[in-house]
């Protein structure tokens, strides 16, 4: 099997704010261990996929950090987007470039910036996955067994009983992609056990993306066409100008919301999307406070703050369920259970004009 | 009247950390204003005394930044003790150097490191003092009328029914001073109304002063009398060797305690000893939520916070009552109502050996 990666790694989060900025999202953070989140991606793959079966896509900016951080991976491999325009365009360009190369091959479309604890047992999946892509001609998604009613996130809903083993592994026929829920639907979404987190990884044969595109997202398809020939023709150009024209869309709305059929693989290897800062709660070391810290510390009466502020000290004194975020021109304290508003003060400092900030 | 401030400004307080540091002091700090306090402290008496008639006591290092916030002091004012020995030994250098200048003189000894608001009541009270520490040969002092319960002053028992009217000012006959009471104790203070607190300020003349001292510090005396042979050979290791001898000892605890008369004058003018950080709470400009900064800031949902980070950005979100202190290399995150607990980090970090924090 010819499987290869997509990573895709154009995101400008900002709610990894003030440590993410506009020029260092989240992906190029090493907030999870000492290497990179994206780093932490590619290398996790290399069991499995060899380096010059994994691609990244990026804009020009983002593609110059990644040379840097991931020097294993062939050049030509860095793809660049002519232009931002959601993720249905890039992996419309990430597997015209794979199909060109192979139209048999597997295509995984991987998020840079999400962390799975269990790298052995995603990969075993992986593999499974890929084919399940090639014999049933199916998109194939990982689904993520909720542990909470969670809005943040889309969810799949499954059939239990229509499913297909392969490889060790089962495959549950998709109904629906459902947008991120209001609580109460995701708590009936929790209760209705078959309904799972999508994970935004996808994976489809190179040469099954064309048909998909044509039969369900037909507005796409004349753009899939122009982007192979300027692919062919080595015009960056003509690519540019198709980049000018196509819109912006997720890969989610474009294709998965309406494509049949799709096949879902229970996604149980500690997968976290590292949303926002208190997710790093989790996953940093804490003392038997439940104080997690970057940084030399100093702490009375304090319990479960999370405190970024390498080579400085922080002194904490009677507080707790605090995120502290100290960087060279800027300084974040959060209290813990509102970190989603972290956006909002990156949205309010672009307002105010503060750009040296962002 | 020959009217001589000695403004004592050896101190090495811990409370403002990480912002005073054993190199930078609080009286060196311009946390009230863009002066720092040792400034506002002269500058205050400036339409009253003279800068030839201002004197300053602290150790040589702390003499050096002196010379450079305070140029228009006589270099022969700025009093080096030669080794820290609490307040008595260094009133007891100052107040002998001015004695060989002017017997008559009257000394007032202030802390450095104080706030009085109304500094033209204050120059008015200091003046009446004065004139009561000529006429009635008494040690005078400022007692505080107590807004609070505080445990964190020692306080003045005066008898309201024995008091003197002098240059239109009251002065009460002080029955006891009084070290830092519990809180219970300091409740019946407040109860009983003729408890001040003690603000750390006293006058008396100079000729005075060695009487006193005779007779209710003779423990103390012999040393007073070396220092005046000293001073009068110019001999500074003769100086020297009287400190290596010279008990530790506070003014408060070597004379104030046990020294008659004492008369004690309102000092109602806005004072504060800003012991901590809250206490800025009440100086600084605030937002309508309460919110205090220096530097530039970003506010959710945050109040009653009071924020030193200037030169940085300081996110807040759903946070409240806190004191945040950001250095280039320490940062301080403590609730409002713990800042008396600054200390002990700073204890700690002596403990552990963290020398670069201190």
């Amino acid at each position: 099997m010819d499987i290869r990666a997509v990573i895709m790694a154009g995101g400008v989060g900002t709610r990894f704010w003030p440590l993410s900025r506009k020029q260092k999202p989240k992906q190029f953070l090493p907030i999870i261990s000492d290497r990179t989140m994206i780093e932490e991606t590619a290398h996790r793959l290399l069991p499995l996929i060899s380096p010059s079966q994994i691609y990244t896509i990026a804009n020009r900016s983002q593609t110059k950090t990644i040379t840097k951080l991931l020097p294993q991976i062939p050049d030509e491999n860095l793809l660049v987007e002519p232009k931002g325009k959601n993720t249905a365009p890039s992996l419309m360009l990430a597997t015209a470039v794979i199909y060109l190369q192979n139209p048999e091959a597997v295509v995984i479309a991987l998020p840079a910036d999400h962390l799975i604890k269990d790298a052995a047992r995603f990969l075993k999946k992986l593999e499974a996955a890929g084919q399940a892509a090639l014999e049933g001609t199916p998109i194939v998604t990982f689904g993520i067994p909720p542990s909470s009613p969670s809005t943040g996130y889309g969810y799949i809903q499954f059939s239990p009983q229509d499913s297909t083993e392969l490889s060790g592994e089962t495959f549950f026929s998709v109904e629906k992609f459902k947008e991120k829920p209001g609580l109460e639907q995701a708590k009936e979404f929790l209760d209705a056990g078959n309904y799972f987190w999508n994970s935004g990884m996808f994976l489809w044969q190179a040469k099954t993306f064309p048909i998909k595109l044509e039969q369900y997202a037909p507005e796409l398809f004349p753009f899939w066409k122009k982007i192979v020939k300027a692919l062919e023709a080595k015009q960056e150009s003509l690519l540019i100008s198709v980049f000018d024209d196509i819109p912006s869309v997720s890969i989610d709305y474009a294709l998965m919301e309406r494509v049949q059929p799709v096949w879902m693989c229970r996604g149980d290897f500690g997968w976290s999307d590292v949303g926002a800062w208190s997710s790093l709660s989790d996953l940093w070391a804490k003392d038997d406070r439940g104080n997690a810290l970057r940084g030399d510390g100093m702490l009375l009466d304090s319990t479960n703050c999370l405190v970024h502020n390498p080579g400085k000290i922080t002194a904490l004194v009677g507080v707790e369920d605090l995120i502290i975020v100290d960087t060279e021109d800027a300084l974040l304290v959060c209290r813990k259970d509102c970190d989603q508003k972290v956006k909002q003060i990156v949205k309010h400092l672009d307002k105010r004009g503060k750009k040296e900030y962002l």
